[in-house]
């Protein structure tokens, strides 16, 4: 029988409820890890086995001499997801930095399958990507796709624009730069520019292609195989005239969980035929449920995970209550024989958002040793999650409907690498 | 083998050019009479067996009750191609007319897929159009499907775009009230109102459906497989919130070729699910080629139909060369045996270009006694097309590209029986 990971770091859609019903009609049945935008799923009890990924979807490891490659560009150290191999896959990342290095721009798309509410796994894309946007200047577009949750789940219309604009308003709460930064949802703002693009993509896919890549079968609707031209028009900066000025050369760097590598492998494949270039692509693992790595995340019960809206005592309850541990049966057994980090939930997760190497190698080592003991453990964690979601519901309450919508307007940009041509 | 039809009472898109090779990739190989949107072809010498069409597509005969019930709500004779059985089914034409009687209003919705000319058989849908918008009073919206011309055909974006321009102004040359008429290219309009409710009709029609219906196969584009979506969606009035306010209940009537009602079967099946009105349909008969009723259209034989460009010499020339000649061998065996106006492509265009049926019948007198000879029919025929043809030429000088932009403009719209909700 497989399970269902939490695919926390969610990637440029589904998220914390992936309607089993709804969404797996399409999914194909594969042996051992199944990864796609709707199923992410493993009988290993260490979870996917990541570097098996690479080698099917043909993607490159990140390796320690891109790391410094970047880091000798930017002048930065890389951010901590990238030296702890949460970004552990690339397409074209070489590509994007010999472009800088010519002082040529590019920019950065990512996106979100609107929901009800954000979970901290949720947020880990954005942190990067921003730290990508501060570290490289550059403009951002944000897909919020709302007409895709209307194609695969029972959701209103109206339900799911309004999702759209909430999840706008939590994002911008991240800290986004309204100067270099355009959110659109699907269904305000296809047409014009992007739907030619659209239309374009589509008609250089068949149906063929689709049912090898994300499992579509004669049942599935015909949105839902049009869809993945929909997710791969923003990876093409001719679909933003209003930022790029109608320049169909700008690259695009798209840094998303691996699971919504099949969207970019079509849209790579496609863009050579359209004289489009091909985006580049920073995957990441998917950060494990409270429960453990091979637990199964549900729609219906909340305690799976942590989300933005919840209150520091429902964070210290979570984590207190559900967060697997690794740790001894005893406290008598876990200091004679130590705990395990490489299950250990509150740890899996500080390597998530503790930025501080030396502290979280200490914390490796004390847990594993069995000085530090699984209390201790999951007080670490609630101590740096709790300031990091409550800096969040503090600045959202500053965003009002204008500022979403100006974030959403489309305008030109200018950015220290980056300018809007005229 | 089968021969193919000119269809020149040409539907709501393709038409003088049916590029064989990349249009009938997607049609059902069916027996005997075949009729879809991108295939007419037929074995019998008389042309499509249409009382045969009607049952199997399912439609109602338009009936003398029907003509008479018309005649009868809008004090005026019924159109010519009405009472001579070129548009000869029907769907729900009773539902508008019951529509009509309580003084509620209706819309009509027709279109074309722009090319390079229009020919004579492409006026007959929008003069009877025009007609039933001066009978009845009420909204039109026009679609020009750039964006399907793209999809199925070897043609640039900007050229689908120029021809959907262009062919906009053949259009209004025929004397459309700019106060009444709203004509859109899809790839300029889509989004907003209308792309939403295309992503509602594409999320409630499987690829199953489709492949029925149309014959697409796995080797079909993505895009083509979302098309039927784009042409059903005009045919709900929240489409278009500039003329409906986003009224969801006015009903609509299309008049269109009836290989073209694959598309409404599809969107009158969807339309309850939607909670939407099922568009109610007029079905015309073919134009048949100046060769005869079997003969094959071909897009580089341009003397197989007259265009709106030809010069009255071009006119002249076609139909005294080519136009198919039911009559005698001889002169002396003509006024002996008389021709035969069933095959005699003369008096069939007549039957389409010539209002007066009184005259009308004369010439059949004439031409079947063999008291009128081909050449002096062909002389009618020329006389009868050639100020049609040269009045639009005149016409179309006159309208200016503002003109065209301000019918493409979204906006409400009064007519007698109809005012944009407020």
């Amino acid at each position: 029988m497989t399970e269902e990971l939490v695919k926390a770091v969610p990637n440029l859609k589904v998220s914390e409820d992936p309607d089993n019903g709804a969404m797996n009609v399409d999914a194909p049945e594969d042996a051992n890890d199944v990864v796609n935008p709707w199923t992410v799923q493993t009988t290993n009890d260490k979870g996917i086995d990541y570097d098996k990924l690479i080698e099917k979807f043909g993607s490159q490891k990140i390796d320690p001499a891109l790391l410094e490659r970047m880091e000798k560009l930017t002048g930065v150290p890389v951010h901590h997801l990238l030296r702890r191999g949460v970004f552990f896959s690339h397409r074209d990342m070489g590509v994007i930095l010999n472009q800088v290095e010519k002082g040529k721009p590019f920019y950065l798309y990512t996106g979100r399958g609107p929901s009800n509410t954000l979970h901290i796994g949720h947020l880990i894309p954005f942190m990067f990507t921003k730290w990508l946007q501060d570290t490289f200047d550059v403009p951002l577009v944000i897909q919020l796709t709302d007409d895709e949750k209307f194609l695969w789940k029972d959701l209103k219309k109206d339900d799911a624009k309004r999702l759209a604009f909430e999840n706008a308003r939590d994002i911008i709460a991240m800290g986004f730069d309204v100067n270099k930064t355009f959110i659109f949802s699907d269904f305000q703002h296809i047409g014009g520019a992007f739907y030619e693009n659209m239309v374009t993509v589509m008609k250089h896919v068949t149906f063929n292609q689709v049912k090898g890549i994300f499992g579509f079968n004669d049942s599935s609707n015909i949105g839902k195989i049009m869809f993945p031209a929909v997710q791969a028009t923003p990876a093409f900066s001719s679909s933003f005239p209003s930022i790029f000025g109608g320049k169909k050369d700008v690259p695009c760097l798209i840094p998303c969980a691996i699971d919504q590598d099949p969207y970019f492998r079509m849209t790579r494949d496609v863009a050579p035929t359209l004289k489009f270039r091909k985006p580049a692509l920073l995957h990441s693992t998917f950060i494990p449920a409270l429960q453990g790595a091979q637990t199964k995340m549900s729609a219906s019960d909340e305690n799976t995970s942590i989300y933005v809206s919840d209150t520091p005592k429902q964070i210290k309850n979570k984590i207190n209550k559900y967060a697997y541990s690794g740790g001894g049966d005893t406290i008598e057994e876990h200091r004679a024989n130590g705990g395990n980090c490489d299950v250990d939930i509150s740890y899996q997760y500080l390597t998530f958002f503790l930025e501080d190497d030396a502290r979280l190698e200490q914390i490796r080592q004390d847990y594993s040793s069995g000085k530090l003991l699984t209390g201790e453990l999951k007080q670490i964690l609630v101590e740096t999650v709790t300031p990091l979601v409550m800096a969040i519901q503090e600045k959202r309450k500053t965003i009002t409907d204008d500022m979403v919508k100006e974030f959403m307007r489309p305008r030109p940009m200018t950015t220290k690498n980056f300018t809007t041509p005229t």
